[in-house]
């Protein structure tokens, strides 16, 4: 946190930026944060904005005393760079059968996967927002066929899209299927067993959205029966996954520590000082969530 | 071989294509071949051209009996696409430490790696032809910081040119090694001690060129003294590696199957028939080696 705090003092210098927990920040006007200890803003009484330090908020509208105030977010081009170098290392990971490559290596197999185009291969991504729009757009410049799924179709040069009544369609022609969405009542539990088995057999999953999303038990019946071929799961309900978890040591999945992508602490004090800067001249406030919609 | 026959055949009716050690195929005219046995095509007096089936020319270069003969290679856009997405799952399974997060799952160990842009991750490519020509332009795209070495510097924008006197510089700022070369006198055993020494601490090698260009023990210390910080070697050689090599089971080496990339057999049937039909006509052949420089 003290990266981040110098950062927004240095965006702001005249700001006072003080850590939850110091008894001066009882008195905060604003608070920015990622995962508050439930109640703890609702302790805070000249709160006036509340400002994640990521893209997700979903660890604050949890809080069941959240204020009533205004809540933003943060929207970083680099912070969807990121996501999408990490997305397309597990895209070519799975298309060009890398995985298969490296378990022959642990046996000593020699053996040569075919080489088919990207075309060939469809990736679909559930949440086409600021990150997953952009994940969308460079795997299509790499050639794949991308589809996505949202709420309101988003006009994605060459990405075909689905809305929600299309989902059953989405999956059927999903090859590796991309979570990028935000964690909402609706989202919960969205990657589960009827989800898996909608996909052709042995597609692959890259879930980078929220611990919640996945139904765990399913992924693993799933990856046992063979009906996936492969995963990379990114993100957990309770975060480090605990070392004696069993699935670390799940057959087909790659377990990565919630690592595919962190906004810089620069450009999170820029925003979050340039924010309130907006909050304290009156002008409109940029990246709010809507919290009824729930991102 | 048989694809590749029929491919051939599709594209021009007209030949009489035969599998070398048919009687008939004594009297050809033409010699399409990858690895042939040595001495094969001085027992063919009517050759009048030789075509490799791949982009390098190695094993057909060193039959001591060679015929003095024209001979082309195949130059395909596809198969530099597929080089370009295996070094850009190798260049990202590095730059994002998929090496050490994989490595740590096995001891249940969650570490998040810091995150930096790729502009301050330095890809050098050695050999900067049809294929790594169009690697540096990708990974260029991507974000990373791209060199590259090759005889005559070849203007590519956004990509730092080195020539063979400036091979200690490019070496001195590379983090990511990527050996692109053709086989030849002066490029075997270019990937040795020496080499590795002049790279950074803990530089990375993807090396997808061919086998001999790489000195194996060399490569084993440096791996092992933690000169080098990791590597994934495509060529080998004797091919396939031998399931007794220990080269399989080396720490921090990922063994891939000579897979980075294949031209389709549609696209060598298709650029062997067009050579034929441009030597019948009398016309110049496309993508003539340089029997001298040897690529
Ligand atoms: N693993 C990591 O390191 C990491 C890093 C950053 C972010 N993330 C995850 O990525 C998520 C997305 O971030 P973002 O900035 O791209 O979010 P965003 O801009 O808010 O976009 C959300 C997308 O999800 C869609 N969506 C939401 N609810 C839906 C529903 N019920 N049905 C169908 N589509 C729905 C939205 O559809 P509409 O376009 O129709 O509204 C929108 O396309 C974050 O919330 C977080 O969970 C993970
Ligand atoms: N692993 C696989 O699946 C796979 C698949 C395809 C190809 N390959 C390998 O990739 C190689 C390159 O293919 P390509 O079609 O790109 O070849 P290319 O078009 O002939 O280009 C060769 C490049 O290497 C440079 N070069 C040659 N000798 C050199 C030397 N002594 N010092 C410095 N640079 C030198 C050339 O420099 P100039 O530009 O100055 O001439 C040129 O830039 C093939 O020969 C093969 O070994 C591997």
């Amino acid at each position: 946190m003290s990266h981040l705090m110098a950062s927004i003092k240095r965006a702001a210098p005249e700001l006072d930026v003080v850590m939850h927990g110091e008894p001066r920040a009882t008195h905060a006007e604003i608070a920015a944060c990622w995962d508050p200890p439930r109640g703890a803003l609702a302790n805070m009484p000249n709160l006036r904005l509340i400002h994640s330090i990521a893209a997700g908020v979903d660890n604050i509208l949890s809080d069941p005393e959240l204020p009533a105030l205004p809540l933003c977010r943060v929207v970083d081009p680099q912070h969807a760079r990121g996501m999408s170098e990490f997305v397309t290392w597990g895209v070519l990971h799975f298309f060009r059968q890398l995985d298969v490559v490296m378990r022959n290596q642990r046996q000593a197999h020699w053996f040569r996967p075919a080489q088919e185009h990207p075309s060939q291969c469809t990736v679909g991504i559930m949440g086409l927002g600021e990150i997953g729009g952009r994940v969308a757009l460079d795997l299509h410049r790499l050639g794949f066929a991308v589809r996505g799924w949202a709420r309101q179709p988003r006009a994605l040069p060459g990405v075909e899209m689905f809305d929600n009544a299309g989902l059953h369609a989405f999956l059927a022609g999903t090859d590796i299927l991309v979570c990028l969405l935000p964690l909402t009542d609706e989202t919960r539990g969205i990657l589960c067993a009827e989800t898996f088995e909608r996909l052709p057999r042995g597609a692959k999953l890259i879930h980078v959205g929220r611990g919640e999303h996945l139904v765990v038990p399913d992924l693993v019946d799933a990856l046992s029966s063979r009906r996936m071929g492969g995963a990379i799961v990114d993100v957990f309900p309770a975060e480090p996954l605990p070392s004696d978890d069993p699935l670390w040591h799940t057959p087909n999945l790659i377990v990565t520590p919630h690592m595919a992508s962190v906004a810089s602490s620069d450009t999170i004090g820029l925003q979050v000082a340039q924010n309130v800067q907006r909050l304290l001249n009156g002008e409109p406030l940029h990246n709010v969530v809507d919290i009824t919609r729930g991102y």
